[in-house]
């Protein structure tokens, strides 16, 4: 059994894109699960919001749909479900008309004390407008707080600029940035692992290990988003924000404690101890490509350029890798190499920390060349960590050694169900908890980094590479690695 | 599959002892799988010594008797076991015969060329005079090996002895000392583990290991051997052999390399830097007892003063625990607590190597003590090697931590029989490898630490300690490591 914090105090959530995709898969289904959690206290109240003209009652037979389809069944109970409907709240708001903001503060003001909890589940340039339209109904007080889903801004410059519309309206303090990798289970078993074991941090450094690997790869294309794909690309959509800050976590220094900004701080110096990429550098540190017709999920499909709402000229990349250095006491001389795209081989995102190899064998020269420990974690599809070892081959004789692995499944050594990130953040919102939101000099951070590398490729002529659909990426992301004699660790499946 | 190795070049084996009980249980059953094996070369004879007057077909209809007795139904392979029998022949000898003497030289001298391996399963006090009759019949060739089972005698002088008696006729390199412990599959792990792995090294000393437990329990008492028994003791039985060995392997240097003597030196190192018990250290740091009646192996036993052959005056320790330090750079401040004895709850042969905990903990105060790392390597009942570690309890709301395991199960990771260590060691020996095998100088430094104290205990005149047949030793026991602020790992189970 987990043990499940004290309830919430009753509060009021309103969420922005109330009808939309992020609502349907995992808001809704996740407050369900609180529900079910008993983490909603009597009285808390959602309102979701949209353009529609929907009735509550419209709205909850909708709500009760999603619910539905996006849970498996055994986690649906009736009577939870039908207690969770009454909850629901609709309300059409159309940003250019003041009477229905007004409107939704009227709905609010019967709970003037509680915490209200604005979610906002749409396009990044709303983001500015509805707080400045919060802010005109007075509904942006101390009590409230505002989360803000990704991508926040475009670039450096775009960023900046939502935040600063966003900060007008609210303090840092009030502002949850969402990345809903930090909310996964392994992503913070990473921190315990790190830090709650005597055992790696000795070895968490240069000294041990040889490089990391992040990588989180789609078998998926862009799904009928190519418009907003396209503005977008791997780096932006990836780079930018998960893996940076996947690549945080696992490099930072241990945090006072994992409270306030102790991890956000710690977070932030990694970022700023990023060796820029800038000029010559990033095309010898970069591998970028297009996806072109192949195989995706085992059917058939098209290249990028075939897909919808793809301008025949993009130059935008569906793949990206990365070798990226730390510049700091613990970390310099460690490759980080980082990779993601679409219509790769599997839906895998892992890293995999691999340590130095043995000085020197004591064994017969004949027991083959020993492989190097690696500690995986994966992130999906199932959740776990293994520790990849060396052990005696069982057998009188000589000596010989061969791979073996320590396994940690979460499915099988915790038979409770594994909570969906949005779970956890949604409920670290409610507490205001803002360990596992980014600050707004992280994402400024972030993006500074990636922008010179946007800045070198928008001012490269270099032919655009490209990858069959159901291959790692192009034939550079293989050089990128493979030049330094290391190779990609693929053997995921 | 194991990798198996060429086999042996055709040898002859004299037995000395050949009816007894290790003959019996180990020495035949192993011979037998190396025959299944193909590990048996054409023409490789057995000949089993004993004082009886069996002829071969006799002694073959014994030993078939004996193989399938001791070995699981599902190894048996009557064709194989045929094969098996016509290898093995008996010679009557009379120690006092020199007619029976030289029949043993006859039957081997149409084979002057190959190896001859002279395995002595006898008593202790027999090596020498044996060793005298093989010499005098000029059996004592550079192609001749001879394998000492122990105790290798009684103390420093009559150790010294018996090596001075074997060593008149045979070189050093020509002497196999077992000490089975060495050939057990999960011993050598520990030195694969070790040094195969880079994980483990930097980890490895003061700095990071709190303590050290090695645990060997057995739940029966003497057995019917008690006049053997009385005459040696818990200390003698199993600490000044065995536990010192698992001790060395676990302390040592890295070798250069695992063959000839790369291994014994380092392990000569350990035992010429354990901090010598003397006078009043012998009372601290030692802990000793006779078990009372009580519970063993799950029925009412009597008490070690009631088995048979046991004087009533008798100060003979059935269980010792025993605090040691090693005075060297690795280890100086490390406390390595040993525990041995019969009638204790489970029989468990396991090393623990507890980590240093964690200097500070990053999360909730609340979230709990956090147990400190702990390698546990389990040498029986189930070899295996676990990892104790703390990872993140399930569940969304505050960040907790929970204990886990990362198992590795030496049964289960490879699906193949586990040999048993006597088939190992009868290996070494045909290959002349004596890497598992204690070299004179490593048993003589063990009883000169041992010796200290067993001078110490008869120079005491406290009452003898006792515990009740089925618990973990005397109440000093407990406290000799308690008092430390530590505890003895007992969930074995």
């Amino acid at each position: 059994m987990s043990e499940e914090p004290a309830p919430a105090r009753p509060f009021d959530l309103v969420v922005f894109g109330g009808t939309g995709d992020l609502t349907q898969r995992k808001l809704l289904p996740a407050l369900y699960h609180h529900e079910r959690d008993g983490q909603l206290r009597e009285g808390s109240r959602i309102f979701a919001i949209s353009r529609q003209d929907l009735g509550d009652d419209d709205y909850r037979d909708q709500a009760d749909g999603w619910v539905r389809r996006h849970l498996p069944a055994a986690d649906i109970d009736g009577e939870v479900l039908g207690r969770f409907r009454e909850r629901l709240h609709h309300l059409q708001v159309d940003a250019t008309e003041p009477g229905d903001w007004a409107s939704l503060a009227a709905a609010l003001t019967d709970q003037p004390e509680r915490v209200r909890v604005f979610y906002l589940a749409t396009s990044p340039d709303l983001f500015g407008p509805i707080c400045q339209h919060l802010a005109e109904q007075q509904l942006n007080g101390p009590a409230s707080r505002v989360v803000l889903e990704k991508p926040i801004g475009f670039d450096l410059a775009s960023a900046k600029a939502i935040n600063d519309k966003v900060g007008a309206v609210f303090e840092e303090r009030q502002i949850f940035r969402i990345d809903h990798y930090l909310g996964k289970e392994t992503v913070q078993n990473l921190m315990v692992l790190r830090f709650a074991n005597a055992l790696f941090e000795p070895l968490w450094n240069a000294a041990a290990i040889d490089h990391v690997q992040i990588t989180v790869a789609e078998t998926i294309g862009v799904e009928g988003r190519g418009a907003y794909y396209d503005r977008s690309g791997a780096l932006r959509d990836m780079v930018q924000n998960h893996m940076l800050q996947l690549l945080c976590l696992l490099a930072m220094e241990p945090p006072v404690r994992f409270q306030e900004d102790g991890v956000r701080n710690e977070k932030l110096k990694v970022l700023r101890a990023l060796k820029p990429l800038e000029g010559d550098a990033v095309a010898k540190n970069t591998a970028r490509g297009q996806y072109r017709a192949g195989i995706g999920d085992g059917a058939q499909v098209k290249g990028y350029l075939d897909e919808e709402d793809i301008p025949a000229d993009t130059r935008t990349e569906t793949f990206v890798a990365l070798k990226l250095e730390i510049e700091n006491w613990r970390w310099a001389g460690v490759p980080f190499y980082l990779r993601t795209g679409k219509r790769l081989p599997q839906r895998a995102s892992e890293i995999v920390i691999q340590f130095r190899s043995i000085p020197h064998s004591i064994f017969h020269a004949d027991a083959g060349r020993i492989p190097p420990n690696r500690l995986v974690v994966r992130l999906q599809p199932d959740e776990g960590i293994t520790l990849q070892m060396v052990s005696k081959a069982p057998g009188a004789g000589r000596l010989r050694v061969r791979p073996t692995a320590l396994e940690l499944s979460f499915a099988e050594q915790f038979k409770v169900r594994s909570p969906d990130a949005y779970e956890r953040l949604l409920l670290d919102v409610m507490h205001g908890d803002p360990t596992l939101f980014m600050r707004r000099d992280e994402v400024e951070a972030a993006w500074s980094w990636v922008e010179s590398v946007l800045a070198a490729w928008a001012g490269s002529d270099d032919a655009m590479k490209t990858y069959t659909a159901g291959t790692w990426g192009p034939s550079t992301a293989i050089g990128l690695i493979e030049r330094d004699g290391r190779t990609w660790h693929e053997d995921t499946g």
